[in-house]
Order: structure tokens, then C-alpha cells, then sequence
């Protein structure tokens, strides 16, 4: 899974952009006690090895990495004379109100920042002829949040004018920017750090990536992920109960998964009720004796039912291009769920046999949610690490995750990257196992 | 509420048929303590009046009554002699799985009925050439069953010829069928009875009504309704989340509720978080100055967002007939989510504003899952009553809920009656209060 | 189940004090639209038969009843110049926030009632040196405390000085008093409104009765209760799960439940799982062949587990009395589930035989939840009327429910009274059924 | 973290032991698509680096590796003349079904093995002289158990003569032993290998780490801990609203973790609510201005309420030693939650002022309930990595987890070893941070 993502990539791509020397000690220093001979702070030396499957008879380059996340002994910022802003972008995703909540605490009690401003409803509020101006966040207003689905900021999708959005913080007096959100949100981000650096403002841009896909590269899972799996778990249990309730009974359940079949392929295998998964990242015929249908017909003739998924970004090549757009700039995708009930209802009339297909539409239901224990914990160390690089003077980077290890990366690193789930890889093996279904579909 | 159902209802359509005298002297008389005095089993005199708010200045007709549910002193069939099948037919419901569960552990142990059949896949199944044999049902097979949502038994639409129906009962030496369905279900066991009584054959027809709509007539509360409300209530935090997550939002969530809109009245209660609900008894004026639409503007203008319930039968005036039925015989409605999304829509675009609708139709999702505590409780209830109704020679009747106890109410009772939600209810105003939408929808 | 509760009740025991003539109209009154002809107000007339099981061979009392609750034509408090308070006393019950949420609600936008007070801390924040002043209650503040467990406003065991009591409430200027409490609450709003009484001030006094155990007299259902029942039974999956997991395991369980074993017995009928239910209704012998511990282990030996269920009042009368109480009062039980679990480990140690006991005492968990669907709607109905019966100048009352219908119940009417588990109500015979334990226990 | 855990370890400590020569081809090979030009099957040369932090000014030893687990293309073992045999030991953990079921199903469907025993009560069901026999597993009985918690097969703790359980698997035929439990089963199992080995038969002894404390030395992260985490969370929102609802509230939670705090650590941090957490790692000191009494006192008095976490394992060095071990050999602890609430009580009593500590021990609800989506999925990862292990002769070894990869670990790696939170640890560090308690508790 790991080499396509980084294939061709260099470490000079990997080198994280500072705003300036750091001259501060940092308030982290602080509460050490005095025997802690062991601990130390995170340096910019210190960094986390990309590739670690190795074979002798294999040589693999191990010399990629990315600089690991963490406090640093000196700071850029002085806390009380910082200001920040915090944006929220994109759809919805479990967890957003906990990496907020986790930002605001850790500048707040660990740096003393306190003008910490949320900007309402994406780059949309980050305007000055905005209707919605920004709101003071402290400890007390994100106190219970995190309990709660959605995002206290509220969200929107597309970019504004960068310079407009640069003049806006500037305004503000805005030092550091931290922007919660997708591959869109992060190209924007780079643009309002190009339109700052050519005016000559020093404002640190650090992005925490939030894709409830579980698609952006150089990072091995997003915040919300599991909660989003967990849920679609849930439907899935439905699906079944709905499937075996009836003759001839197939639960059909699209999941989200615009380009990466992540979500369907997880949820599929948490399940185990499910007997084809199908993600964009395999192509599915349809027709033919080896073709889905016919697959899908001997399933159900055999068992009297079954649950299928379909991710979201399936069928696209088939169905042609809607070419529509969202805001985000996103292609809007044909409803391969809504597809795939027509085909088998087709099919089995066709046919002249019955079929009772039972759909399912979660995405809404699964992505609203507070986020889970786990996930709760990964979204406050998203926070608290954003927090740091923010003060330590990083820009143009977003926290990672890799191998266990937090990391800095730099946006430009994945510009042109893709994370997608590989055919081959251990994890759709898994899903082809767990499922019984054909590996590979024919006519 | 009640004066609606209950109009013109006569004592003597209250009368439950009996197969014959019960000669046989009941089991459960046997494990009663020598000192309780004060118990006494249920006798067929024993009665639930129906009308019991009285007022001194407005006389109540308070001489219609029940007849009370319970084990009774002789009952009609000796149990080991005894042959049972149970059928479950339409829509799932939460707790089907339990009453089964129930009436199988009330027959077996208390009874000592060891034939009881599992009829697959509804009256589909109780013909001789279907598909899907009877299972034996035993403790052993039900144990667990009623933690899982669906029915074990599956089910379908739509009835058979009852005459062949009663061909493969007498066959299979049936004496007693308990049938777990709704109004169509009820009516076909009715056709069955009818056919049994012509050829002569003695046997007892009970039912268990299943409606997640609630709206069974001279019934309080139908099986799995209260679970249904609670799953509800979880989707609309969602859309909450939803609506309040995008500039604008609309989070537009569909409930089922074909004729009477309870689930959509009691989750906008439970939910508190609901402005506008609306169901098929009250007729919503979709444009002009007072209607619904103005009102959704007006309160997303003030407001940025809001949640909107709508029930399935909504609109159906508005929307015109389909046409078609689906082969329980209820008219087929066209789709009023989708409908108030696509006016949503266009009524926003007309103005030339941005709308952000997110819409929501979770009923499979509501009406799949286990029943929760308190349906667990109300559905062993009916599947006892159920199996002391059908051992003592009860026929033709169902197990009704009324003023807090469990009745026995004649199929024929119904006949003709509606139970739906009137608009001068206290629970319709009470929705009122909490939306705080307008009490009649003008132009 | 109710000849006890209602036994000598006499009629003008349920006539319900009003602190004076009503002169307002209530604003309740304008939103009714032209045309809803059968629309009325509830009137001081209407009432609810309180016996309505009838047989023509053993004449029924059908002349007890109550009042019923509702909003009346006339008022006696004019909205804007009310002052209320509201307190919540003694234990957490799901629901207490949902209960004032809509009193709020109710007060604030139908009455216009704008000073409402939460009193902190219960009875002990209702005296003029608290530490902890009233807060003032709107609709903003209370906009999502129901979908959090626990109370908004704190609580505390214990009454103070009536005439302290009421001091404070002049001092604030408050009209009514809204009391959310158990039996000792109740009897300690009775004190408050004889001492306001005496010093000639017109209190109007409004009880909600809490009580998780469902053990208030002439009232069906206590709120919190459904949502109690649920999550024990979550817990009672636990417990199985445990006793299955080891040898001889015996899944202990230990509910609430001081005098009546309401939650032990609908939570045993809930889950299916439990073998054995032990309330302090029947009383139970543990030693000899037909005690329990001989039941237990010859249970265990056939089936290898076993899970059983103590209500906390069971065993008090073995375990003698601790001579202590709390501060409401209510005498300090010894822990029926500790001395039950000691008991079986002593009973297989003597025997020489291996057992696992695993013991669950869950009654915090139980009771700090959110309320679910069923207690949100049936709290807010509470919530609601209670406004209702405050506004209309009703006093020295609470909300009760009774056959499905909600009543005006005087406190005197429960003075002297017990609400507990008939061992021969249908609702104990179940439990037998589904729990198949002996229906005596002996030596 | 790691360099504790990985401290003097040699490369040869982590070479797997084979039972011999691979001489089957695996039936994984089959399936594999003609265009999978990419795919290849795992060999024993692929292996996962351990330390992967580096840093060019202090030298990490990148040498040490594990092997990679997967499929092999040779396999040990024909499946159809293959006898495997299944048994869980130790306490309950959520995902031991998932880990059984994945077992089952892997080795049924893709090695075709059909001889599948279910040891009954752990070690102890392995002996020709227990009442249990093992019971046969097949895809058809293994299909829903995964949803449910607890484990199919029952446990025990403690082990029994490996010459015993050596002889009753020979007279079984078994040739493969799955062993799912901790520390103490690993050791039994390398008895069991031991005591083959000398008896000169061929049995592969796989391991699957089970340890809800997540206290396996060389592992990342053990099954069900994301589901502790995540129950552990929703009892943590009990205990916030417990110690909010009273004066002086103090919401005391006893959760798992004998030596090390893992569970505490992460539930402290999902919750956002906790104050105090106190781990085994971390000595506490009660008493002085700078303990955690005076600590707890300053909270209370200011914000009224407090939420403390304790480790069982905490103040162990305080309350002395039982002295009693149970049967797993694990030394009997005293209870610390107790031991805390009752000093704290004591605390307050001698400053005459009130408290009221509500104190939940939540350890059997925790660990009885089914799998989170996430564990669903590690654990049939880890039931399928171990089929495959075991398949292709590996023994003595357990399937293991690191930075993301799944392993194979060998038995004797972990003797000696030991996993705690260090706490100088970021995990550690992120506890102090959501808390706000003291680095240090002085005197």
C-alpha cells in the first residue's frame, strides 16, 4: 500500500518550511520534574522512517522520513502576544469537535494563548464582508463539545479570494491558522500561505487533514475513520436483519468512498454479514455469467439472501460524468447505489423473478456522530500536535500519522499523490476472503 | 383520541368468539403457593371499560369494554396433544423476534406444546408448494434470537388463498395459528378462519398486531414502537449536527407513518431539536406568505439552519396517486421526502439563495434493529397473552393494549376503524409547543 | 396491583388544593385556530376513573378518581409577572434534565414567564446561606441538557428549615415552586407550603415525583424508569456473558430497588437471561433443600451457569437493620448484593466445590444517563402539565399518570401509602415464567 | 516506549521456530488474479524493522526486525488431513469470538482443515478427564457469534500438567494448538511445545495475545482495548455527571490495569472529563500539602466536583500484599478503588467538612461486551495472520502487532519482559495535559 504513495517521492519534498528562528523557551519545559533524566523534547532531528518492511534478498530504501511531530525546547511564538484562528472545512467528519476543543486547550493552558478566534463556516467566514464573523473560543466554551457530532464552527465547501482571506487575519492580527479539513481545504491553505508570503505576512499555516475516506496520502488513517466504520457496522447489522427478513431479500448499502474503497472495505470485514463489497478501486463488470449480477443471482438462489456495499466512487467509469462540480471543486459522482438497485431490480424482472432490494443511504447518519474512545484520543493528539508546530513556527504542513508516529508533512508533499487501496494489498485480500467473492470479475 | 376509534363501536362487537367449551383444566393453576388468597386466575368476566375520563357535567358512555387477557382456569386444548404455528408477515418491526420467542417458551413450558411450527416467509410460506418448509421451533432454537433485529421466520407481503392456506394447516395437523402482522394480515387471518369454520376444521386464529406506525385501532401502543421512536431520535440529533454543520442547513429527515404520523410526532418530541414536523392528519400549505415554506425561510434566515420531520403519508394530496400497490395491498405512495427536498430546493433557488438540504430516510434502519428494553418487556407480554388466549379457545381475536392492560379484541372490531393522530389531540399540541411552528398553514 | 395502593382511599382525599380564583386568561387560548370545533381546554371537572377493571359478578368502586392535568381557560398567575423556581432533590434519575428543560420551556414561551430560578443543590440551595445562589433558567441555557445524564442544577439528600425555606423563596419573590423529588421531597414541599401557608404566603407548590425504583404510590409510572430498565439490561448481557465465560460462573447482579423491585423484575423479563430475580417483596430462604442456594447450585450443575438478579431491599430483613440513615431519612440498607455473594461463595466452599462469582453493582451507571426516547417524551409531558397545574394556581400537588392519562395527585393522598410488586400481580408472575424459578421458596 | 520493552534484545531472540521443511503448496496461491503482476505471497525473508525513530546525531540500532506474518507459498500442513484445536484462557476480553470465528472460518474456506475442536474452559477443558469435551467448530456454528460477547468456548484461568494436555491432544490428532490468552497461557503453551517436543510429537503451537491491559511486551496494541476504551469512556460520562449532582461530588472509577495504566491513560484522555488519574507506573503520595488528597480538596472546593481515575494496580506498594495468587499464578491484589474511596472519605471526615464519593467498578462491563468495529477487524486480522501461521508450520510463536504490521513473535522473546507506560511517555505527558494534575505528587 505503501510504495504507490510514495513512489518517486524525495526527502527534500519532506523538509518542513519554518517561519524563523525559534527564540523562546517553551512553557513545555516547564513541568518537567527534576528527575525525569530520560525525557526530552522532540527535536527537528529527530524523524520517523517511511519504509520498515525490509528483506535481505530485497534491498528497500529506508532513507525517507518525515520529521516527528512534537514540543520543541524553543518556540517561534510568545503565547500571550500570539493570536490564532481555527477553520473548519468540507463535510462533516466524527472528531471535529475534538481536535477544536484539543487546539484550544493545549494554546490555551500550555501557551497561553489566549485569542484564539473560530472562524464560522469554512473560508467562507474567513472574509471580511462575511455574515458570520469569527467567535473567542476558551477552555470554557469547548468544554463539552467533544460530546457532540458536527462542528461548533459550523463548515462550508470552496476557497475564497486568498488575498481576501490573508487580508481578513491580517485584520484580525492572526499569527497562526489552523485548518481542519480535505485536499481542497489544504490547496487552499497553500495558496493563503503563498498570498501571505508575497505581502510580506508572517502567518503560520498548519493543516490537520480531515477525509472521512480515509484517502489522503502520507497519512495511515484519518481522524473519524473508525467511528465512521463503527457506525456503518451498525448499518450493516440493519442491512442483514432486512435482507434475511424477506424472500429473495438483498440489503444494499452504499458507504462513502469518492475514490478509496477504505470505509466499505473495513465496515465489511467488522461485519462478516457482508458478501460483495465493491470499491472503485475494482472495476466491476456487471453482466455476463462471471459478471456481478449473475454472481449476486447464485448467492441469493442459494441462500435466499444477501448484503451487498457499494462505495460511493464505484461505477463512475460506467455511469458516465455528471459534469457537475461542488463548491470544494469535487466532481459531483453520479448515485452508484441508486445504479446498482436499478441494475438488480432489472436483472431479476428480466428474469421474472422476484427480488426485494432493501437500500441503504447512511452517509449522513455515519459521519455526524461524536466521535468514538478512539478516535477521541487520536483527535486530541491531532490537536495538541497541531498546537505545537503551530508555536515552534512551522508552516505549510499538516500533522501526519505514520507507522504509529506523529508527523510533520509538508502540503506540497502530496501534491499529485493518491492513497487508494491497492488490489493486491493485504487489506482487500482480506475483504475478498471475508466476502467469498470472485476476485476478479468477468463476462 | 379515543372518541375517533371508538365512535359507533357497539358492546357486542367486543364479544370474542370461542372454539368451544374449555374442558381441560389449566397448567398454570398448578404452580400457584397455597397462601396466595388473593390470587385468582383471569376470567372471561373480568373487562377493561374503554371510557374512563368522566365529567360530572358531560356524561361518558362508560358501558364498552374488553375483555380482559390472561390464563384462565380450563382451557380448550390439552398441550401435548396440541399443534401450533406461528407466522409473521409484512414489514419488519422491532420485537418480532421476541413475541415468537415468547410464544414459543409460554407453549413449551407452561403448556407443554412440543410441535410448534416456524412458518417461513409469512402466508407465502403456509401453502404446500412453497419453497420454504416449516422449522420446528423449540426453546433450545428461539434462546437467543430475540437479541438480533428481523424476524427469524422472514417474512412477505400479501396473502394466499385461504384455502389452501387451511389445506396445509389441516396437513400439518395445525390447531391453533398465531399470526404477527398488521391490518392486512389480521384481514387475511380473518379469510382463513372463514375458510377453516366452512370446512369444518376447529382451528383458533390469534393475532399479534404489528404496525411501527402505531396505528392500530382500539390498541394504545402497537410492539416496537417505542424502540422505533429511539432510533428516530438518534437520526435527528444527526441532522441536527448536519444542519447546523453548512451555512443554511436543512437537515430533512423522512420517518415512517403512512396514515397517522405518531413516530414522527413522538421523535420531534423526544428530540427537542425538531422545528418542523409535519404528517399526513394536518394538510401543509406549501407556499404563500403563511405557508410552510415561507416559515422554513424565515427561521433559516434567523436562525442559519433548521431540522424538518416529515412523514411519509405526508403530502400525498399534493403529490396525487401512483397508482400501484405493493402485494400487501396498500396503495404504493410516492416519495414525500424527496418531494419537500426537490420544493426545498427549488424554492431557495428561486430566490437566489443558498440552501444546504441534507436529507435523511432511515426507516429500514429504524425498523431493523432489536428491541430495546421496553419492547422486550411489552412483546413477551403479548406472546404470553397470545398463548393463554389460544389455549383457552380463543379464535378469531388479537391481543389488544388498552389504559394499561392487555385485552382480547374481536378482528371484526376493527373493521372500518382508523387510528390516526387528531390534530386537537395534547399530543399533536404538545409537538406544537416544541417546534413552535404555526398552528395552521395559510397562503 | 392497585387495590393496595388504593385501599381506603377516600374521594375528597384527591380533591386538589388552588391557591385562589383564576382571573386570567390563558394565553394557551390564542393558538387555537377557528375551526377546531372539538377543541377544549381541560377543565377542573375532567377527570380519570382511577378502577376500571369491571365483572358484572364482583361490582368494581368506579367511583374514585382524579383530576386530570391540562391547561385551563383561566389562570391564576399572569405569566410576566411571575416569579418560579425549580429543584431538583435527592438521587439522579434519567430525565431530570429533560424535566426542566420543558418547564422552562413551557413557562417561558407559552406563559411568558422570563424570572425562573434554578434553585443549586436541592433543598439545601433554597435557604439564604448557600453558598450556592440560584441560576437564572432560559430557554437558551436549557437548550440541549437533555442529552446529557444528570442534573443541571445538582441536587442534595435532606430537607432545611421550612420556614427558611420559605424566606428565601420571598425574598426571591417566588410564586411557585417546582419540586423534582422522591417521597421525602415531597413530604418536604407538603412542610413548605404549610409554613408559607401560616405566614399567609401564597406559594403555589408543583411536585414531579422521581423515583427510579417506580415506587411512588397512585402513579403508574415514575420517569426514568423505561431508560433504567434498558440499561440494566445491557448489563444483565454482561452478566451472562461473564457466567458463561468460566466454570460454574454466576453472574450476580445487583439492582436498584429499597422496598420494590420494579427495575429487578422488568429488567429480568427484559433480558431473558436471568435465572433468578430476588426482590424484597417475596422473601427468600436461603438455606434447606428448597431454599436458594440449593436452587442456585443445582442450576449451575446442569447448566454450568447461572445469572441472578438482587434487588437492594431484598435480604434486609435477614441482614438485620444498620441503624443508620441518610439525609433524606431514608434508613442506611446493609449491601444485599455483598452478603448475597458471600453467601453462595460460603455455600460451594463448604461443599468443596469451585464457583465464580462475578458480582455487578451498576446503579450509577444506571441512573446518570441521558433519559431515552420514551423518558424524553414522557418527561417533557411531565414538564408540561406541571406548568400547567403551577399556572392555574393549583398547590400541595404533583403530576401523575395513571391508565395513560396525566392527573393532578394531592401529596396527602400518598401520605401513609406503599407502592411495591404484588407476588401475585401478573407482572411477578411473568417474572417467574420467564426466570423459571421455584414460586415459594422453602427450607 | 519502546526502548524499554526492547532493552538487550538480540536479533536471534526474535527467529521463529518451524516445525520443518514446507512442502504443500498453499491453496492462497490459488486465487490470486493472472494479472496481479505485483502480488506475492509473504515469505519468512520479509520482516518489520523495530526502531524506526532516527536521528542523525544519535545513532538508532536499526537492525532489530521481526518476522512479517502472512501467507506462505508452501505450506506445513495438508488442510483436509489436518487436526487444529482452539482454546481461550484467562479472563474475559471483547473480540475472543471474532478471534475464534476468524480462526474458524479461515482455516475451513481457504486450507480447507474440517477438523476444528473448540477447547471447553481453557486449559482445563484439555485434559482427557474433563467434564467438557470439545466441541466441533465449523463456519455454520461460528457464524454470529461475533456479535455477542464473552467467548463460545468458555475459559479458565490456570494451567494444567502439559504432559496431560500434551497426551489428550495426541489422541485427539491435533496438530496445530491456537492458544488465545496473556502472559500466563504463552508460558503454559511453551510448556505444552515443551512437553511435545520431548515426547517427540509435531504439534504447532500458535499464540493470539490477549490482554485487555494491553500489557504484552513486543505488541503495540492487544484486541478488545479499543473496546475497553471505549466502554470505559461511556461509564467515565457516568461518573462526570455523578460528582456534578451533589455537593462536594467526587466520581470515583476503578478500571483495569494491574501493572501497567494503559486503559486508564487512554480512557482519561477519550473523556476530556477525568482530573486525577493514578496508574501503577506513577506512585502516588496521599497525605501532605503536595499530595493527592490536598490536591484533590483544592479542586473540589473550587469547582465543587471532581473525577478520578484509579488503576487496580495503583497503591499496591501502600496496601502491602494479599499474599494470595489466583490460579493463574497472578498475585491477588488489594483493592485499590476501595482503598482510595475509603481515604478519601476519612480525608474529609477529619476536616469536618462533606463529601459524597460516588464510586463505580465497571471492570466486568467492560471487558463482557462484543467488539467495536475496530476490534472486529484487528481481531479476524489476527485470527487470520495466526491461521496462516500455523498452516506453515510455525510454533511457539504468537501473531503480533507493530507499527502497523502484524508479526510473528516468538515466545521466549517477551520472557523477561515487560510493557508498562513509561511516564515520560507522550501518552503519559497528553494524561497530564487533559488532567491538569501535578507532574509530581510531593509531600
Amino acid at each position: 500500500m505503501l510504495e504507490a504513495q510514495t513512489k518517486d517521492l524525495k526527502q527534500e519534498q519532506l523538509i518542513v518550511k519554518n517561519l524563523g528562528q525559534c527564540e523562546y523557551e517553551s512553557p513545555v519545559l516547564h513541568d518537567r520534574p527534576h528527575d525525569w533524566e530520560d525525557y526530552r523534547m522532540t527535536s527537528d532531528d529527530d524523524r520517523i522512517q517511511i519504509h520498515i518492511q525490509i528483506n535481505p534478498k530485497k534491498p528497500t530504501d529506508t532513507s525517507l522520513s518525515f520529521e516527528k511531530a512534537g514540543a520543541r525546547d524553543k518556540v517561534f511564538f510568545n503565547g500571550p502576544d500570539t493570536k490564532v484562528a481555527i477553520v473548519t472545512c468540507g463535510g462533516l467528519c466524527p472528531g471535529l469537535n475534538n481536535v477544536v476543543r484539543q487546539l484550544v486547550l493545549t494554546l490555551y493552558h500550555t501557551y497561553g494563548v489566549d485569542k484564539i478566534y473560530g472562524i464560522r463556516y469554512g473560508y467562507a467566514g474567513m472574509v471580511s464582508d462575511s455574515p458570520h464573523p469569527p467567535i473567542l473560543l476558551t477552555p470554557d466554551t469547548v468544554e463539552e463539545i467533544h460530546k457532540h457530532g458536527g462542528s461548533i464552527l459550523a463548515s462550508s465547501r470552496g476557497k475564497q479570494n486568498p488575498e481576501k482571506n490573508v487580508e481578513f487575519l491580517e485584520k484580525l492580527g492572526v499569527n497562526i491558522l489552523f485548518a481542519i479539513g480535505g485536499d481542497g481545504t489544504l490547496r487552499g491553505a497553500t495558496d493563503i500561505a503563498d498570498a501571505a508570503q508575497k505581502r510580506g505576512t508572517k502567518i503560520g499555516i498548519i493543516g490537520i487533514p480531515k477525509t472521512i475516506d480515509n484517502d489522503i496520502p502520507l497519512v495511515f488513517k484519518s481522524f473519524g475513520f473508525e467511528t465512521a466504520v463503527e457506525q456503518a457496522d451498525l448499518v450493516l447489522n440493519c442491512a442483514h436483519a432486512e435482507a434475511r427478513g424477506v424472500p429473495n431479500g438483498i440489503g444494499l448499502v452504499k458507504l462513502m468512498g469518492r475514490h478509496a474503497g477504505f470505509i466499505a472495505a473495513m465496515a465489511t470485514r467488522a461485519s462478516g454479514d457482508v458478501n460483495f463489497c465493491l470499491v472503485p478501486e475494482v472495476p466491476v463488470v456487471l453482466d455476463g455469467p462471471k459478471g456481478f449480477l449473475a454472481n449476486l443471482h447464485e448467492r441469493v438462489s442459494t441462500r435466499n439472501h444477501a448484503v451487498v456495499v457499494v462505495a460511493e466512487g464505484a461505477f463512475q467509469d460506467v455511469m458516465g460524468a455528471t459534469g457537475m462540480h461542488d463548491k470544494s471543486g469535487n466532481p459531483v459522482f453520479n448515485d452508484a447505489g441508486l445504479f446498482l438497485k436499478e441494475r438488480i431490480q432489472q436483472f431479476y424482472k428480466d428474469k421474472g423473478e422476484e427480488v426485494n432490494v432493501k437500500y441503504f443511504d447512511p452517509s449522513y447518519i455515519i459521519r455526524s456522530v461524536a466521535a468514538n474512545g478512539h478516535d477521541a484520543v487520536f483527535c486530541s493528539d491531532l490537536g495538541r500536535y497541531a498546537a505545537h508546530a503551530g508555536m515552534s513556527g512551522k508552516t505549510c504542513m499538516f500533522v501526519g500519522y505514520w507507522h504509529g508516529f506523529f508527523t510533520h508533512v509538508p502540503f506540497n508533499a502530496i501534491r499529485g499523490r493518491k492513497r487508494v487501496m491497492r488490489p493486491t494489498s493485504s487489506l482487500w485480500r482480506s475483504v475478498l476472503n471475508t466476502t467469498g467473492q470472485p476476485v476478479e470479475w468477468g463476462r
